[in-house]
C-alpha cells in the first residue's frame, strides 16, 4: 500500500470513529472506488457496514458496492432497505450486477430480481443464463449502436443522449435493420472527422468480435492480441447482443494465471484472496491432490521393495542416489510441462505442434541431460566420494541414468499437456501433478534394472 | 486460430505466390496488424519479407511492423532505403519506437535515431533511460493536455486537431502554467457536458497516478485494481511526463505471470515464444538450475549414506517409503509457496502479513497434514501389506513422518517468499525452487532419526 493512501485510511478511520461524518463524506470524494472498498474490508465490523456504507457520496455507492467482497455484499444487501437495494442495483453496470448474483444464494438473489426494475429484471436473467466461462457471462448488453446512414452529428448526439448510462462510449457499434454488426466507429474516428460525414463512410468494416459462447479466457487473449479496448459479441446470426470491455479481460487473465499456477503446484483453485480464505478452504483446495500424490507413490514403494534384496546385494550405497536422480527426473520434466503448458495457455502452441514439440525437447533434452551427466559424473567422483566409496563404475551407471531419465522425463513432460489439450481435459491439473508420479516410476525402474544388468 | 483467419491467410499466400498484388492488397486493408503479422512469420522468408512489406497498405505499415517478432523488424531495417525507415520510425506512436529500438543491435540503433526527426529523437533519447521495468520505459510522451480555464469547447478543438497522433485520447490531462498534473477529463465528461462548462468545473481531481521509477509490475496492477484505461506517470515535482495504456499494462500483466511460472519450475525467463526459441536457448534457460539442484542433493545423499548401515540393520523396508515421504513433503511445501508466491505477485500479501501467513498455514497444514498421515495409515496396512512386511510401529513411524514433514514443510514454503521479498531477492526464484531442497532434507533427516530412535 502507498504511504498516501495509508494516510487517507487512518484519516478515515479517525473520523468514522469520532463521528465526524462531515469531514468522513468530504474525504470520500477524492478517493477511489476500489481503495474505500479496500478500507472496509480491512477497518469496518459488520455492525459498522451499514452505517459508513450510507455516508457513501451518492454517486460512490454502486461503484463501491460492486467493489467489495461477496460477503460483505451479502451482508449489506440483508441490511438494505427495499429502496436502498433498489437504488444500487439500477446504478450499476449490467454485467456488474450480474456478477454481484453468482456469488449470491437464492434468497437474496429472488430480492435483487424482485427490485430491479423490468428491463433490468429480463437483461439480468438473459445474462445469467450463459455458462459461467463464456464470452455471454463477461459482457454487458448496454453499449451504443449506430446506424450507418446516421451522420456524425447525429452521432454525437446520441451518445450524449444515451452514453451517459454505457460502460463503454468509446466504441460504438454500426448496425443495420436486423441489428447485424456491420461496422465500428470510435470515438476518435468520430472526434476527427467531419460533422455531415456519414457513418458508414467512417466506420470500420474489419471487425473482431467474439460469440456469446466462446471461452472467456480466449476471449481475453483476443484483447492482448488485438490491444482493444472493448469487443462486440455476436449470436450465431451475426447480430451484435453485448460488448465485453478490457477491465474484464485483464480480471479475466489474472484470474487464469493464477488458476493455472495453482492447478499446477497441485492446488484446486479457490476463488477468494490468499488472506481472506479460511483455514478449512485451504484444507479443502489442497488436501485431495496430496492425498492421491502420496497414494500413487505407492508404486516407487512397491518398485524399490521388489529390486530391494538384488541391490542391497550388490551396492548398497545405490540406495544414496534415488533422491537425487528422482528429484532431477521431476525437475527436468517439470520445466517441460511448465513450458507447454503455458504456452498452449498463451495459445502459443497447439495439438497440431506436437512433432515440433517434440523435437524441439528432444534436441534440448539431449543437450540438457549430457551437460548434467557430465557434471554428475564430476560431483560424484569429486564430493561423494569424500563420504562414500564410489566406483567408476557406479558413477558412469548413476550419470548414465541422470541422462536418460531427463530425456525421458522432457518428452513425457511435454507430450502429456498437448494429449491432455486434445481430449479437453486441463493440461495444467493432468500433465503437472500427474506428471511427476510418472516420471517419478520410470526414473526408478531405469536406476534399478540397469544397476542390476550392468553392475549385477 | 479461427476457421476465418485460417481463410484469410491461405488467400494472401494465394494471391502472393501468384504476384496478384491489387487481391492482395485489397485483403490485407480488412485485416488486423498483429494478425497480418502472424501471417508474416509463419509463412514469409527472408527475402521475401520487403516484397511483402511494400505491399501493405500505407497506413498499415507502421501497426504491423510494430507487431512482427524482432529478428524481423531487424532484417526489414536493414533492408529498407532511408526514405521508408523514416516514414516507418515516424509514423510509430513513440512508447512503440522505444521498445523496437530496445531490441536491436547499436548499430541499427544508431541509424534509426538517424532517421528520426529531431523532436521525436529527442524524446525517444529520454524514454530510452529510464530502466528497463519502470514506468518511464512503458508510457508514450504523447497525450493531451488541457488547462483548467478552458471551456468544453476549446478541449474539443484542441482533441481535434491535435489528436489524431496520440494513442490515448480518450482521457485529458489537466496541467497548470508549471505542467502540474492537477485533474483529469475523460472523452466522456466531455461529451455529455455543456460546451460552455470550464474544465475546472468538471475535471475529477481524485487522480490515480504512477511514478516515473515505478517498478512496471506494479502499474499493471493499478490497472487491474481500479479499472484504468490510461494512467499518468508525473515526476519528482508532480509534473506529468507521459502516459502508460492499458494495452502495455496487459502486455506485462502476461510477461509477469509467464516469468512468475517459468521460475516456479526452475527455468530462467525467456522472452520470445516457446515455439521460436532456439533448442540452444532452452538448454541455456534450463540447464543451470537443474544442475544446481542436482548438486545440492548431494545432502540427501550424505544423509541416507550417513544412516545406511543402522536404517539396513533396523528394517531396511523403510527405504522404500523414502521417495513417498520426501515427495509428499516437497508437493506441500510446493503448495505453501506457490499460493504465498503468487499472492505477493498480486499484491495480496506483504512481510507485514507473515505471522497471519504462519497461523493460517499452521492451522491448515496440521488439519492436511492429520488427513494424509490417516490415509497414509490405511494405504500402508491396507496396499503396502501386500507385497512388503510392515509392522503396526512401522506403520506408526512412517505415517508420523508425513505428518510432521507436511506441517515443517508447509511452515518453510509460507515463510521463505516473504523473507525472500524482505530482503529484495525474487520470491519465485528463491523459495520455490530452493524449498525443495530444504524440504527434502529435512523430511528426510526427521525421517532418519526418528526411525533410529523409536525402532532401533
Amino acid at each position: 500500500m502507498t504511504e498516501e493512501l495509508q494516510i487517507s485510511y487512518e484519516k478515515l478511520a479517525y473520523f468514522f470513529e469520532n463521528r465526524m461524518f462531515a469531514d468522513l463524506r468530504m474525504s470520500l470524494l477524492d478517493m477511489q472506488p476500489a481503495d474505500i472498498a479496500q478500507f472496509m474490508e480491512e477497518n469496518l465490523e459488520e455492525k459498522e457496514l451499514l452505517v459508513f456504507f450510507r455516508l457513501l457520496p451518492k454517486e460512490l455507492a454502486s461503484d463501491v458496492f460492486i467493489e467489495i467482497d461477496s460477503d460483505m455484499q451479502e451482508d449489506l444487501i440483508k441490511a438494505f432497505t427495499d429502496k436502498e437495494l433498489k437504488a444500487v442495483i439500477d446504478d450499476m453496470f449490467l454485467d456488474d450486477a450480474v456478477d454481484v448474483i453468482e456469488e449470491m444464494p437464492a434468497n437474496v438473489v429472488k430480492r435483487i430480481l424482485r427490485m430491479a426494475d423490468a428491463e433490468n429484471r429480463k437483461q439480468i436473467n438473459e445474462l445469467l443464463a450463459y455458462p459461467d466461462d463464456s464470452a455471454g457471462s463477461l459482457m454487458t448488453p448496454e453499449f451504443i449502436s449506430l446506424s450507418s446512414r446516421m451522420t456524425v452529428e447525429a452521432a454525437f448526439d446520441k451518445i450524449r443522449r444515451t452514453g451517459i448510462n454505457k460502460e463503454s462510449i468509446y466504441t460504438c457499434y454500426v448496425v443495420n435493420s436486423k441489428k447485424v454488426l456491420i461496422g465500428v466507429v470510435t470515438a476518435k474516428d468520430l472526434l476527427v472527422s467531419e460533422k455531415d460525414a456519414l457513418i458508414e463512410d467512417i466506420m470500420d468494416t474489419g471487425i473482431i468480435t467474439v460469440e456469446t459462447l466462446e471461452d472467456k479466457e480466449q476471449v481475453a487473449l483476443k484483447f492482448s492480441k488485438y490491444d482493444s479496448l472493448a469487443l462486440p459479441v455476436i449470436d450465431k446470426e451475426g447480430c451484435i447482443v453485448g460488448v465485453v470491455t478490457v477491465d474484464d479481460a485483464v480480471d479475466v487473465l489474472q484470474e487464469e494465471a493464477t488458476e493455472d499456477i495453482h492447478k499446477m503446484a497441485a492446488i484446486s483453485p479457490t476463488e477468494k484472496p490468499y488472506l481472506k480464505q479460511s483455514v478449512f478452504s485451504i484444507w479443502k483446495s489442497r488436501v485431495l491432490w496430496l492425498v492421491i500424490l502420496m497414494v500413487s507413490a505407492t508404486f516407487t514403494s512397491m518398485i524399490l521393495s521388489g529390486y530391494e534384496d538384488k541391490i542391497a546385494h550388490i551396492a548398497p550405497v545405490l540406495y544414496a542416489f534415488v533422491p537425487m536422480l528422482m528429484g532431477t527426473a521431476g525437475n527436468a520434466g517439470g520445466q517441460a510441462s511448465v513450458t507447454v503448458i503455458r504456452a498452449i495457455a498463451l495459445g502459443e502452441v497447439d495439438f497440431k505442434d506436437i512433432f515440433k514439440v517434440i523435437l524441439k525437447e528432444l534436441l534440448a533434452s539431449c543437450l540438457i541431460g549430457l551437460t548434467v551427466a557430465v557434471v554428475c559424473f564430476g560431483k560424484l567422483m569429486l564430493i561423494d566420494r569424500l563420504y562414500n566409496e564410489i566406483s567408476i563404475n557406479v558413477a558412469l551407471l548413476v550419470s548414465g541414468v541422470c541422462f536418460i531419465s531427463i530425456v525421458l522425463s522432457k518428452l513425457v513432460g511435454c507430450v502429456l499437456p498437448l494429449f491432455a489439450k486434445k481430449v479437453k481435459l486441463d493440461p495444467a491439473v493432468v500433465a503437472s501433478p500427474f506428471m511427476t508420479t510418472i516420471v517419478d516410476v520410470l526414473s526408478l525402474i531405469i536406476y534399478c534394472s540397469l544397476s542390476i544388468a550392468i553392475l549385477g
